[in-house]
């Protein structure tokens, strides 16, 4: 039976002007323009601010007191996308986790090539630690590349030795950047909006010349033991498919607590499309549900046996 | 930092005098035995019944008006285990989903070889269908071979043109009768219920001589395409770990809706342990609130747009 909420999200990528695999300059601003087609909710709150010296903003919805930090990271294939045009998809992430996120403007390539997008998120990491946030009231989020960035920084967190977040979700996330994923052929046709040539093209800029399989670049090839609770979610139309699927095999081999979602005919990052697609809102939901689980556990177990226990691995 | 729970509970299983390649006749006593040795809760109420000429035991928990029907398939390596037995586990999942279970008796090995399980299998849920349950009030479920033979009795509903259930939530499930998951090797010395051997015993009883690949016996060979919802869970420790997370790879590729969750640390059909283990609460708790959307959706739709739009694939 034909979805006609799904049929019109993908004719809309379809048709969209914007080309992941194009000139990064261009594509920057048909990116932004795209994302700032959807109008802001009134209860959404922004503040500009800087966490561990980089740039982010602030973003509440919904009212109510915070009940812990997210720290988002936009998608855009490291070299498009920003915080201010993330602000929508922060948002609806900030309504239904109850916490405050702050989506971060790490830098962006082909200026700024890898590690430069890890080295921003661990010190912004760095920054809400600073700021007396414990780690276990902190969680991290991202979409696409910054799903992949999110993860990265997961392992780069461990590798620091400081204390590990409360849970991560991801939404769609990019961890191979070597684009292995058999999905690449068998989504090829399905997926309206990314496609192989297109994302070796932001490999390339982002790698600038560093290998595609280095465990921060590439998270999927990263030793994942002792990564927090993961919620890691995928459309099957989507040439990243298997990104999300093999991600979640490699956790759950590494002892990782993962739960895998897959949404039938869903492509990329469909949560962007929640207001027109039932099953980008029932993602969103549980991704809240998810990460105020996991936020609230950290409030209880802090209360009665101390932070400690919750930032030692399992 | 050791988990005294999941500890408590491994040793238990490393301990237990069930083994699980042994001669079933004499094992079918140590397992019920097991099985008897959890103490029903007061609330639950047991009616010996039948289904499509199958003996099953309707299982109810909780009080309140059930929501729908739940056909329930025990584990035991298609030689082990029965509805009686199982009773205990079907009560936690009629409590928490707010339905009426159904644990079903089916024909066991090497009595009985396949496909005896799954025609058992077929005619409990066309006895469900006759009794006037609407294919979208009832989900299915099971563990370990149950889950299995759940996975499959989905695959045979779809083969006959039968009108799909809203959902399918297995535990631990034994989809890979060829013993072919990396798992084998990579968790046999975690393992302290199943071995390889043990399940090739089993195996070789139920299949007789029939193809190990059979899509009905191992239901990761079948053709996924059109099947309902699909929770999975796993525990990290155990050698079919890796059947759970190739199935959610395998249905994801079909264009399946799947949800995967895997457990660290915990052993084979934990949720079994529920009572003395956080893991296997919260486990429970994810069974029971998924087959809850499932039902209670189908139902809304039920009332607005007739049973149809339900059971059609998408």
């Amino acid at each position: 039976m034909p979805d006609s909420q799904l049929d019109a999200v993908i004719d809309l990528l379809r048709t969209s002007p914007l080309d992941m695999g194009g000139d990064p300059h261009k594509m920057r601003v048909v990116f932004d323009e795209m994302m700032a087609a959807h109008p802001v909710l009134d209860d959404v709150r922004t503040t500009a601010a800087e966490l561990g010296g980089v740039p982010a903003i602030e973003v509440s919805a919904g009212g109510g007191e915070a009940r812990g930090a997210v720290l988002y990271f936009h998608g855009g294939g490291y070299a498009l996308g920003s915080a201010a045009a993330s602000v929508n998809l922060a948002a609806d992430v900030a309504r239904r986790s109850e916490a405050t996120v702050h989506t971060v403007d790490y830098r962006l390539a082909p200026e700024n090539p890898f590690p430069a997008a890890v080295d921003d998120a661990l010190a912004a990491y760095r920054g809400l630690l600073d700021h007396g946030v414990p780690a276990a009231e902190i969680a991290v989020s991202g979409e696409s590349a910054g799903g992949g960035l999110a993860l990265a920084l997961l392992v780069a967190i461990r590798e620091a030795g400081l204390p590990r977040p409360a849970a991560a979700a991801v939404l769609s996330p990019w961890v191979d950047l070597t684009q292995s994923g058999r999905s690449h052929e068998t989504r090829a046709a399905l997926d309206p909006a990314l496609t192989r040539q297109a994302l070796s093209a932001r490999a390339g800029d982002y790698l600038a010349g560093a290998d595609p399989r280095s465990p921060l670049a590439s998270p999927l090839f990263a030793d994942l033991r002792g990564l927090p609770p993961l919620l890691v979610q995928a459309g099957t139309y989507e040439v990243l498919l298997d990104d999300a699927v093999r991600l979640a095999a490699k956790a759950a081999g590494d002892d990782v607590e993962v739960t895998l979602h897959t949404f039938p005919g869903a492509p990329h990052v469909f949560q962007g499309f929640a207001t027109v697609l039932d099953e980008g809102a029932a993602a969103l939901d549980e991704v809240g549900a998810f990460l105020r689980a996991h936020l609230d556990r950290a409030g209880r177990t802090d209360r009665t046996d101390g932070a400690d226990r919750v930032t030692a691995s399992r």
